[in-house]
């Protein structure tokens, strides 16, 4: 099986590229509103892009069809039927105004590599599968992963009676999508059915484009500790209160903002902590804050380093409490482990971007991925792809052509060179 | 005139007291609900507490009218009818979901004076005027002073065209109420008439508590000047954005905010400063925020003091926003002059309080009342009187009959034995 320098040979300049950006952007026009891209669970944009996706993997020589959450499912047999498969994937829903790359980039570029095997007549030892995830981001009913979950058999059912703004129920927009909800569980795969999960993704962050590197090999999606602080302390009039009489939470939290960022930055390993959300009560221009609620977002590449940090935060936040005699109510309100690709993997994406030319850069990825619910039943991997000013989430989001290419010929050559992991 | 033991001789147990509390009670009534007490300028609410004002005005020998702005004017003749007048005051409207002191404490305890020595047939060789004003608070067309800006000459007629939260203009309202916005001038005063003006309020913070003082003598009301500050960095993911890489507006924010609070409290004259708003952008817990907006509430005793603190405090914000590479607006909303109290009727007040067994205390006014408009016409004294907790703006605003009636005695010896500066 060495088929190193095979992959990219046939291929014309950027020819990669060209077919991806062209299907971003045609998968882009499927839309809430013409004006800003949304395209939310179980909804006739869902639908639509669903067929389209479909269409291009039966273009690309796969079986392709429809899951039981809504997932488009492609299978591309290897040279012998019903092989364990590698997993190709991403998602195709987005948040509200969003950025056309972040989870369509994986999928469509997948479907690009198994297409151009497919162009080449070339069947791998084993079979590839491409799975387009319906829900990862969560939009309708604020539940993240749905797709991946389904397909991981995590699925949480009682998600089925969480409710969207317009109160339909998820159980009600199966339905009317034509779906089962008593059924889920037939989307569920098994551990023995994958040899790895393996995702490419805009890196949604700054790092590749400070590193001037196309792509990078990812080292863990990182755990996240969410929290939610409230200090009380006494209002009052700005003018009336001395300095020295003052219990202001307003002070005692921007103190506690300093003490997580100082904590942070004088960590060498990634760490990275966040407060996103304040608000001050009452909130007047001339009156002493009483009240002052915030959030914390804390995430680091290991499990170990991110609750030792979250610990050595807690304390520090409650030593200023106490010394500024302001009561604290702290609460952990989202807790995700960290979701560590595999060495192998990552090995092997390794030299795939090396044998493409380029640096090999690793990094952990801050933000959340299906790989967090596919490690349940594979060994994961991730390669990232750089976007423009690490902006994503946003319809600034940008990948430029040359970097969709490279990243797409990487894929190609890991697929290429695979080696899946001895059965221990 | 040497009266100085005469004034509380004839007085029961507390009957001030009894007298001035009851009245605060019954005004209390007149709100705009019953649960909450609301009392806006130019309503129904109004009206209704001006008659009862007007009455208790008239009971105590004056004689009594509403001005061209509503407030309620009452004037007790001295010996010679037609005399200069020391001028007692302060105001009857309240903020929303008010405390009952706030205010009327002023107005009912120099009415009672007044009733005091026209129970006892006295007549002073100058006349006493007692003004309830109309509008301090400015809630309702958010723009302060109104009633006294109006007796000092000084009322700004482009405020005739400020509208209510109904769009209903003060015009409008003046009409509605029976008043002629064209004459307001009416309610002008002038400097020879009034030989001082002289205001006691609660105090609104929590000095004369700590210093076990029923009352205080107060040095000044201090000039206020407030600030609108926008730091702009750069929004970004809370997972993927390294500590390094970040613009973070709000812990630029943070910092900020320790670094107004650290200024304010290494001085040692009474400086404070507050920041009571902010708004962090988008707001959301995984998102680094792109801007922050939070006001500034700078105050001290003197002009000199607070303009200095002020370019200090400014350097210091430019100096964080620079260094951390956030883009600063910084805008002054509104400014204050200090009104100093005349250190002559100073002197008096304190005899006064002296005279009545209480050791002499002297203490800024943090807070803004009728005095800094009444300035522009006559030297001004203010008696602070304890409010527990320092509390005010809030139905928790509390000040026991015992304080109440120290005040009064306080107000009816001042009074009694008030020497006018002479003219120069």
């Amino acid at each position: 099986m060495n088929q190193t320098n095979a992959g990219t040979a046939a291929l014309g300049e950027m020819a990669l590229g060209q077919e991806i950006v062209g299907r971003i952007n045609a998968l882009a026009t499927i839309s809430e509103t013409p004006e800003h891209l949304t395209r939310i669970f179980l909804t006739k944009e869902h639908r639509a892009a669903a067929e389209l996706v479909l269409g291009w993997m039966r273009a690309a020589g796969m079986h392709a069809h429809l899951d039981a959450i809504g997932n488009v499912c492609g299978r591309y047999e290897g040279e012998v039927a019903g092989a364990p498969c590698l997993m190709l994937g991403s998602h195709y829903d987005t948040v509200r105004d969003a950025g056309k790359w972040d989870g369509p980039l994986g999928l469509i570029t997948a479907i690009s590599c198994v297409a151009e095997l497919n162009r080449r007549g070339k069947r791998q030892p084993f079979a590839i599968e491409v799975t387009g995830f319906a829900d990862e981001e969560g939009v309708r009913f604020a539940s993240t992963l749905l797709g991946s979950r389904a397909v991981a058999g995590t699925f949480d059912e009682s998600v089925l009676n969480a409710r969207d703004e317009n109160g339909v129920s998820m159980r009600e927009a199966l339905r009317a999508f034509g779906l089962d909800p008593d059924h889920i569980g037939a989307a569920a795969r098994v551990r023995r059915e994958l040899l790895a999960y393996l995702e490419l993704h805009i890196e949604q962050g700054p790092v590749l484009e400070q590193e001037h590197l196309p792509v990078g090999v990812v080292t863990a999606i990182a755990g996240a500790t969410r929290m939610a602080a409230r200090l009380t302390g006494m209002a009052g009039h700005a003018g009336t209160v001395p300095m020295a009489s003052r219990r202001d939470a307003l002070t005692g939290a921007a103190e506690c903002i300093g003490a997580v960022e100082e904590f942070c930055r004088s960590d060498t390993s990634g760490l990275v902590g966040t407060v996103g959300y304040i608000h001050a009560m009452p909130g007047a221009t001339n009156v002493i804050p009483g009240q002052v609620s915030f959030t914390i977002d804390i995430r680091a590449p290991t499990d170990a380093h991110r609750r030792l940090a979250v610990t050595d935060i807690v304390r520090r936040i409650e030593a200023i409490a106490k010394r500024r005699k302001l009561s604290l109510q702290l609460d952990v309100t989202h807790e995700n482990r960290t979701a560590p690709c595999a060495p192998w993997l990552q090995a092997q994406i390794a030299d795939a971007i090396s044998a493409e030319g380029f640096r090999v850069f690793a990094l952990p990825s801050g933000a959340g991925h299906d790989g967090m619910a596919m490690i349940d039943i594979a060994d994961i991997g991730m390669i990232f792809v750089r976007c423009r000013g690490g902006i994503s989430h946003h319809p600034d989001e940008h990948v430029e052509l040359a970097d969709a290419d490279a990243g797409a010929r990487v894929l190609l050559r890991v697929i290429g060179n695979f080696s899946p992991r001895e059965r221990t």
